[in-house]
């Protein structure tokens, strides 16, 4: 029963007519209303502009899948939460980022790459390719669905080697696009997923609700979190596995914590 | 004919007789002697104590694989070097992390996961194996070597799943690692290399010499750097490759630049 | 609920007292009662004497996870047979082969390359290392775990670049395995797990059994099967997603099928 | 400098006008004289109705890359000389699949998937889009080329995950598919290349010559072939890296080869 929190940015539904008649209550409402046809999945939704952008530490304690959209506001974002963000991912937490955010800070910094791209805004049609038929983010898809309007995303898409190429997108216009790709950090699966700019009504496709739904179960984990993600513990030689004596010159005392 | 740099924290070398007596002229200058064993490889240093860390924009610009040994000063290293050495790897420039660089800040930025492991520092044995014969960093190795001094450096290793595992590393201990891991971040070959504890001879061994100019010639890359691989240029409807109209509601004007 | 055929070689159960010994009613009965330990798995043997290996179409048809224990009698099992092993894991079936089955003919055809390593038979202790924690077959595992008695099997494993790393043994003769790896082959997930030479007691082990509960779990597939998935269909003009007209000059006519 | 034997099935050529008109002297001629116009490799030729299709174990033990390009009669390939191929790439020769070769005994064979995708033989137009960019199969290319002819391949296309994507076509028709692919297999480089039918002239395209030379200079290894990739061997107690004692029940006594 993963617990899922929808990020939403929340800015261009609040300066945008174009975007708020579509997302009248938000795009990350929208979003959560989707996973919930799942009743097997509860969902929430944080913002930009709570406090700690809705991602205390508490809550991410107890969240299982994080979403994320963001577009206009990367900048905004505070870097102690996308810390925050990212050591919950490494201890377990599953990540799904949205579109737009390929540039958001917390996708960047757990791929360690650019994340960049070619884009065009001319609401062009897009057919998305299911690559790997039978993955648990594909499970009952069609090979291919439409969206009759998308921003156009094109390769190079620099992204690191995927674990896994789910789907790859073609465009109107004559771009490709890897869509749908999956990584591992620390213990915490991530998924992105190209569709979604927010001046059309991509989020109130069912397909789209569909896969979103399937990749909350997918990077969902049901074991506990990892306790200390990044701590690197000494194994004195009394510990070690296998008898051995201290030899040599040394620059540790016992009990000494490693250096950082 | 890889230019390389050789960057080395400098720190133990000063502090601490028994570094000193092993690496008197730092350990960047034993390095750079394997290195130049080689003739086709030209290698020259930087360290911490220089200005910029003597990783200025021109050297890297000149530089085709750069070389990172670090432990005691991670955290003084200065956050605008490291993002100019993640950019000059994402255009092209090849990277060497060594042994306790893998908690340098230059290794995590790329790996965007912790990074993390168990250490021992107690002279014990290690013995590594070749997973992946022929791979060009295993060239005209044995099936395995060995040191008979090192720091114990145990999974689990959070790293993301390497490109290619090349080297894994057993302990007397009772341990393993993955002793030589691949990777590519944007356009850039990454190398990690796990032996070279500061207090054992370790960069004085001839094999590790030759595994460190097999990965120098690996990690090159002979063609031209990418010129702006951080960019997301748009491509705007009169350029797409297929005749396509401007659709649907927008955000962006033309000429406008993405958001980020 | 997965459905878990065990399929046994049984052959060192017939010849050898020692093996007999360990495990009178055969390897697979033994592996069989280990899985139904677990009420949500439901566990059934097949062997090499069988008609068909007891590996019929309809047996694999309704089977979610087939287990592979061979060793003496490789060459012995049908290649008909082999190939429809192969088949049903495309289609979706989850496959684990253990220990000597990664000479098997069924683990060699599916990865492509020699699945070669080095071997000692000395009883030696294997002490096994969790390098992805929270990977789903590593779910409630120790950091490590021992086997006081394995046969050494040692790298260089030629096997693909796995998909994920989940385990590294490491034995006290000095040598180093992959010892727990995926694959996915088509549709199908393939684990690798390398413990249970048949003079010693492994799958008496509840640590192994554990593991081998996970494995199931996560080599199963929810979903129905791929109906075809060595075709490949034609997509004719008229059935293009986007209108295009034939040109150009033609092998084929409307209706062929394609050369294989 | 690369020994390249191109292999060509040599039948349409023979059948069809159409082919004949393109390729007078054989696809495998045409393809040999893109190679060699860089003076650096040597190219020499081979076809399916030679003794051993030209592929005798001499040739290919002189041979640093093997390409592959079949489609009507990929049935009519001795399995033993598919076995012996698979031999050499696993000691490390460099491997090309063209095209209709996706479906050819040696890659079926190397990949152990099905290697399906579906198709469309309508001279449409393939946009191919550089995904991995510095790679060196894609030095000096642009970011996308076109070929105004191609059969459409589309996605599902069932090969393992490759180890890098390189590159990615966008069909008119609305498809999408991986269009240039990296694997390894023993110690040998596998590179599939979607373009080349033979109704149309792709093989006399510069830009298809460029990235086969590149793609020849990648798979080309300088080291010595594996001696014996598919052997076992046997380490025993006495040469043990580490001291041990024989301990326990044993299948096998000293000096025995290991059971396949």
């Amino acid at each position: 029963m993963p617990r899922v929190i929808v990020w939403g940015e929340n800015v261009h539904e609040q300066k945008s007519k174009v975007v708020r008649d579509i997302y009248p209550d938000g795009m990350h409402e929208t979003i959560a209303a989707a996973l919930r046809q799942d009743s097997a999945i509860t969902a929430d939704t944080a913002t930009l502009q709570k406090p700690e952008h809705g991602l205390t530490a508490e809550r991410l304690a107890n969240c299982d899948v994080l979403i994320w959209w963001g577009h206009a506001a990367h900048g905004d974002v505070e870097d102690a939460v996308v810390e925050r963000v990212a050591e919950a991912v490494w201890s377990g937490m599953g990540l799904i980022a949205l579109h737009s955010a390929h540039f958001s800070k917390i996708f960047k910094r757990l791929m360690g790459s650019p994340c960049a791209l070619t884009w065009r805004e001319a609401g062009e049609r897009e057919r998305i390719w299911v690559t790997n038929p039978l993955h648990p983010i594909a499970a009952g898809l069609p090979q291919s669905f439409e969206l009759e309007h998308e921003e156009m995303y094109g390769e190079p898409f620099s992204i690191p080697e995927p674990l896994e190429t789910v789907m790859i997108g073609w465009f109107q216009g004559g771009e490709v696009f890897r869509s749908g790709v999956t990584f591992r950090r620390g213990a915490g699966n991530i998924f992105y997923f190209q569709p979604g700019h927010e001046t059309y009504p991509t989020y109130h496709d069912p397909v789209i609700g569909h896969v979103l739904r399937n990749a909350v179960h997918w990077a969902a984990s049901d074991q506990p979190r990892l306790a200390a993600p990044t701590d690197a513990p000494n194994r004195p030689v009394a510990e070690a596995p296998e008898k051995i004596e201290q030899r040599g010159p040394r620059l540790h005392q016992d009990g000494e914590e490693g250096l950082r």
